[in-house]
């Protein structure tokens, strides 16, 4: 038996009740991407891009279209993708005028390089032939009211941060078999000023994958910078391969009490997924496939409660 | 009794025998800029930077004035301070047209953010009131040369990156009694493409700080980024806060050994120091002061012999 599998998230924040359902729609149409990719003997590495592309393309998620729009008005987009196998990374940060960062993020991953940043990321885009897009092409209404709102009732980044419901980034995390791969993808928060660069881009915050595990991770930027976020849970999955969720949940644990701030990771290992989070509301989707029975595994949530779904074993799980 | 401490690095890679004398001195003089921090009652941040300006300051480091150049021919620094106490980070990377970026990264610490990048990172140092500067004020005749000869013998930045060579990066770590900090600051390597970014402004990558340990890394950027060497040493730390060298050891091990890729560290608990580098040479120089005997130490070393001075036990140091 071969179990090839992703899980998707969609940004931990507190999303208010009529985005849900798009949400939801959202998140498993990145998952099935993602799954698909896996189906045609792709590697973990190209079912995460495919999955955050899929979120990046769809407004109802911040990041690529309907990114978060900077002081200024413009679009910064910060991604990263790494793959367990070699520890290859491949990230971006403060790119503008690129529709997929995550793309332009894998393609530094096939590179001598693990980071490029701003005006020098945007022409490391152009000459691998991506196309540069106006930022009215990734601007939102619903964006450009938020920013709007900002300014006009003067609160300022700082209490966006601390209202702990900053609209957030996107991440996936995939095992094709062999190796594990994550990807992350976010246009930060709003009215960011221009060259501010969360946890997404970075290794060991925003993402992180080994030959045993994988993590995405989701929240406040700067508190999963201080806790090396992802690092921490790839690591706590070192000690036992079966509860992925444990991990999660030290690592989000220790970054609420030592740091005060608040998030999201999914996960995976060879033998289990986790997902956590303890803001409102996360999209998250979990679809595994066996390549010898051909049954599929979907698992989906974005409340609280959903959570409780983790604790199904996978070895006992109910195919559909 | 009190000990407050500082260590320093000046860059592992292969550094020419006839620059062996200045970067001892300039070594020196870094600690010593640190620890008359700390004797006056300083924070462990302040010392770090301290000690990282004056490096930058000499042109013998790679760091500030003598940072490598870019294919360009222009300078783009990174820098990250990371105090341990609160796990507060400050960084830049890809700034321009400032001295000293470490002075920088700490405004950033005192901020909302954790990393500013590219145009965005100048436009923060010019309204904290740094002096904006022309390249012509950090560029050195040498690096005008390995530019040169680096386009000359069309040689590229990855044979720089295999030669394990590169001209490289400083590094403080500092404990004032109560709190630990790190300070990591470079240039990063000669010909790379503008908005490259490598180990150094990122943390867990180029340094590390908690409660109980801090870490300053240099080395291959790419490598160190992938292992997260300086999250690595810092972990290792917890496991045994007697042996600051093994953690740097097992840290640097696993990055020869899983990534292919070589560079040094250093490293203080309150119990021990650690220092190590697989390069050819790496100067270091370590500064210990009892408050209350004020008896000072000092050791200093750059060949790989010099580590052998690790395995003294603080407990039974000679006393200078």
């Amino acid at each position: 038996m071969v179990k090839i599998k992703i899980i998707c998230h969609g940004g931990a924040w507190s999303i208010p009740d009529e985005a849900k359902e798009k949400s939801l729609e959202g998140i498993r149409n990145a998952a099935r991407a993602g799954i698909e990719v896996l189906k045609n003997s792709g590697k973990s590495e190209d079912a995460v891009v495919a999955a955050v592309s899929a979120m990046e393309n769809d407004p109802i998620f911040n990041a690529g279209h309907g990114a978060s729009l900077t002081r200024d008005g413009t679009v910064e987009l910060d991604s990263m993708v790494m793959r367990g196998r070699d520890y290859s990374i491949g990230a971006v940060a403060a790119l503008r005028n690129v529709k997929n960062a995550c793309q332009v993020a894998r393609e530094v991953l096939d590179s001598e390089h693990t980071l490029i940043v701003g005006p020098g990321a945007s022409e490391f885009a152009k000459e691998k032939g991506f196309e540069i897009v106006d930022d009215s092409e990734l601007v939102t209404p619903y964006e450009k009211a938020a920013l709007e709102k900002i300014r006009n009732y003067g609160t300022g980044v700082e209490s966006i941060f601390k209202a702990g419901d900053a609209h957030d980034t996107v991440g996936a995390v995939a095992f094709d078999g062999d190796g594990f791969a994550c990807c992350t993808s976010t246009g930060g928060v709003t009215f960011k000023r221009p060259g501010r660069v969360g946890d997404s881009p970075l290794a060991g915050s925003g993402g992180y994958a080994d030959g045993g595990a994988a993590c995405s991770t989701t929240g406040h930027g700067e508190g999963i910078t201080k806790a090396l976020l992802a690092h921490r849970v790839v690591w706590g999955c070192g000690a036992d391969q079966t509860r992925a969720s444990k991990a999660v949940d030290d690592a989000l644990d220790f970054m609420k009490t030592e740091i005060g701030s608040q998030g999201g990771a999914i996960c995976l290992t060879r033998a289990s997924y986790g997902v956590g989070f303890n803001t409102k509301r996360m999209p998250w989707c979990y679809i595994s496939f066996d390549t010898e029975t051909e049954e599929e595994e979907i698992l989906v949530g974005i409340e609280p409660e959903s959570l409780q779904q983790r604790d199904i074993p996978e070895i006992t799980v109910i195919h559909h």
